[in-house]
């Protein structure tokens, strides 16, 4: 009754005078105008600037440089996103495993070129050298060499470290997710490189963050079409990372990059030139297939024989319309022995959202005398990420919890009433929460309801607890119902949809 | 018929000559021999050396010492452990956040006494002075001051470090899982304590790792009883950390302690030594009511009033069976200002597996002028994974993977039918593997199905497939049907129990 009594108050009041008591009851989500910084969009800026808040006690409060914090709402997202790409990964029989957050610094010495500066050093505090992890590869192939497997097929989400410049390269961060699945193991051609295939093409289509194309390569007919077309040996790689920049430049500027800066023949260029263009399935294949000139490369023909068997696997799984064979596709990382590939979002300017490739010699450098053959894929979760930040923004945002029911007092006290009642929607495994308030205004509790989004609350007052019963309410309708006490579990739970 | 006819082979051979063929198709773990060091229980030792295997080339192969990797075993344990908690986080209506695992310098400087020494530091590479999280608390204090926050309840689970000598601490590692809920937020006394308790009693209980107790005190009583016993005021710290020693040591050598090494009065000792013995529930707050001389203690009777609420709202919650208000507990930490509470496991010497308490002045180190109380606790994850890895082994091993059902050949090839059909299961979230293999063995794709727990095996010959039926068998019972290609994937998920 005292219930009926306030709701009728409340609406009387709202009537009159507009929403009553702003203020919910519990605020247990950043303020918009308190987030960090880095949650809006210009993001960059903020990473790049070393000013922070000072608190007035003579020291800054802030991140540190190309770092950030993840608010509730972005770690909803975040969970949903790993829900959806770890069920992938265990939907194709994937294990995992974690390592440490730092390596031994020869352990990553030499493994990524130039890049190797970007790498953070821990402080020399007597004892080993450490670094913390560039990639989550070379820690997987230290893994695999020195456990001495022979096989492993896992998955790994962590985060990596690279003292890149935020400012530079934009939505980049210097602590961010990787996702990584690698099969590693001596199998027959191709079989586990079209799983890793099939995996990028089911994740991000259970994302459901738009059409996309996977770009496929082999780094083979890279090299043959690089010989065929007159590049000198010892230029393979560096035009190799010309032609990675297509994704970004025109033809002509990268056409210029390589006669220009790089020094490579005209005549050589355009013979480049014709074949970047080309892209397809089981066509291109063919096509390159009856191009003598270069069938007769043997490293070309090994490329080209190996697509076709990919791109038969990829038939097999039903995937041909999300895969492009793509002579364009380059992929910048040197030890890519084989197929790479490469996921992008169809008409959106957000860079790859997936890569990886083959690459068969990391293990070896670990365990000398031996090496195991590996294949992988790495997804671009933090796009992901953003992608979906800035959808929930412009949905109204995410709930931050799982809050099923709100138990709520009618009037002043009834602690330990409400405490009971509370106690027993978590023992039956009702996701419920209380006010932490003797005397908790009733309108607010309402009100928290509403804001955070919980479906029902379970509201007891003086009359109700002599009658033996509660009042359960809709927080959507605003329809209520007495319950008795006995029934109060078994009501919530069908109203919930959960098995009796 | 060729399944029939191999499995009939198969049989004859097992009885003939035993076990045929004990290479599995496909080896996703870990052998035995090969597992890390540090994952037997001389984990300590393991950890301890520096020593490592040289691969041969000129360097170590380990990880840095005190750190481990976790193998696919250790990771399913862990995330059934982290599923039940954060269940239980989620119950309760928690956020979670996630911090960077480095801080500024000055954020953690001051926060941790003489154990300040234990941090680690990243290299000066230009930029910021940066250090490694020591705990999660600390960050915490600095996200809510950071953004002004009045109010957060929040979870967060992740790896700190700490450089302690890991052969003096045993079990001990550097970097290592933590486990907090803290409650941050103005509330009216008692009630979010109240729900910690609650909380850490929940999680106990789901994990079923044993009988516990979690032990309750407060602060203030622990000062008020100092001052009545005679304890000048300047000593108060250091007696209280040799009170800390009780549940390690015999009163008689914490009281040669307090008295030879910390110049404590023999007759104050002997004071504390007849409140340290009490332990009980209601009933030992009604005893110290009657206490007039403590009573006449400020201190000592705001704590003993706040422990009477407490009490009435552990009654209320209905967990007055699991703790026990023991005035020998004392905690380690400065910061705590009110209730403390440690769980341990009846009859197990393994330390405390969760403990936490009042801090209600640590954010405002962060935000000058204004601070906000808190209250959190701590679940000791790792001592839980000893438990259940040692649990685990007992019973010969958890599952590493999750998958269903293996797409299994009868005969040579069958490639690109094996792989349409483990497309179609996984397009119906059936979680499915297939051998990398061309001619995959059929008794090894057998094996891999017993071997590593995958309850059903879709096979398939080239007789099914002129048919039109796959063959579905039952690896634990050897039961085995023929069903129409149409009716596999309705048929599978009927048997693995999925919904229609």
């Amino acid at each position: 009754e005292e219930v009926d009594k306030l709701l009728a108050l409340k609406k009387e009041l709202e009537t009159t005078y507009g929403v009553v008591d702003k203020k919910p009851a519990k605020e247990t989500k950043p303020k918009k105008e308190d987030k960090p910084k880095e949650k809006k969009p210009k993001d960059d800026k903020a990473a790049e600037t070393e000013d922070g808040e000072n608190n007035g006690g003579g020291f800054v409060l802030k991140t540190p440089k190309g770092s950030r914090d993840y608010d509730p709402e972005q770690m909803a997202i975040r969970e949903q996103v790993f829900k959806k790409i770890v069920g992938v990964f265990k939907r194709h029989g994937a294990e995992t495993i974690e390592t440490p957050v730092f390596e031994l610094k020869e352990t990553l010495t030499g493994k990524y070129g130039e890049d190797s500066k970007l790498i953070y050093d821990l402080a020399d505090q007597g004892g080993e050298q450490l670094s913390l992890r560039y990639d989550l590869t070379v820690p997987f192939a230290r893994y695999v060499a020195m456990n001495k497997l022979k096989q492993l097929k896992r998955y790994h989400i962590a985060r990596v470290y690279r003292r890149d410049n935020p400012a530079m390269t934009r939505g980049r961060y210097r602590e961010f997710y990787q996702c990584d699945f690698d099969i590693a193991g001596e199998y027959d051609p191709m079989i586990p490189d079209a799983e890793c295939v099939k995996i990028v093409s089911e994740i991000l289509t259970d994302l459901e963050i738009g059409k996309f194309v996977v770009k496929i390569n082999h780094r083979k007919i890279l090299d043959g079409m690089f010989a065929v077309c007159g590049v000198p040996e010892e230029k393979f790689r560096t035009i190799c990372s010309a032609v990675d920049k297509l994704d970004k430049m025109a033809w002509e500027d990268v056409r210029k990059e390589m006669v220009e800066e790089k020094g490579l023949d005209p005549a050589a260029a355009d013979r480049i030139g014709t074949y970047v263009k080309l892209a397809g399935g089981m066509d291109l294949v063919e096509k390159l297939e009856q191009d003598a000139n270069l069938m007769a490369n043997k490293s070309a023909q090994d490329g080209v024989k190996a697509m076709r068997t990919l791109f038969d696997y990829l038939a097999a799984f039903n995937i041909l319309d999300t895969v492009s064979f793509d002579l364009s596709l380059a992929r910048g990382l040197d030890y890519y022995t084989g197929v790479i590939y490469e996921a992008v979002l169809v008409g959106a300017e957000v860079g790859s959202i997936a890569g990886g490739g083959r690459y068969d010699d990391l293990v070896g450098i670990f365990s000398k005398g031996t090496t195991i053959p590996c294949v992988g894929v790495s997804i671009g979760v933090e796009r992901v990420f953003s992608i979906l930040e800035a959808r929930a923004r412009a949905n109204g945002g995410v709930r931050t919890t799982e809050t099923e029911v709100m138990v709520i007092s009618a009037q002043k006290g009834l602690m330990a009433e409400r405490l009971a009642l509370v106690s027993k929607l978590w023992a039956a495994n009702i996701k419920s929460e209380v006010a932490y308030k003797l005397n908790a205004k009733f309108l607010s509790q309402i009100q928290h309801c509403e804001k955070s989004g919980i479906p029902y609350a379970a509201v007891l007052g003086e009359s109700e607890i002599k009658k033996g019963v509660v009042v359960i309410r809709n927080t959507a309708t605003k329809e209520q119902f007495e319950v008795p006490n006995d029934e109060v579990v078994p009501r919530l739970r069908a109203l919930l949809g959960r098995s009796a």
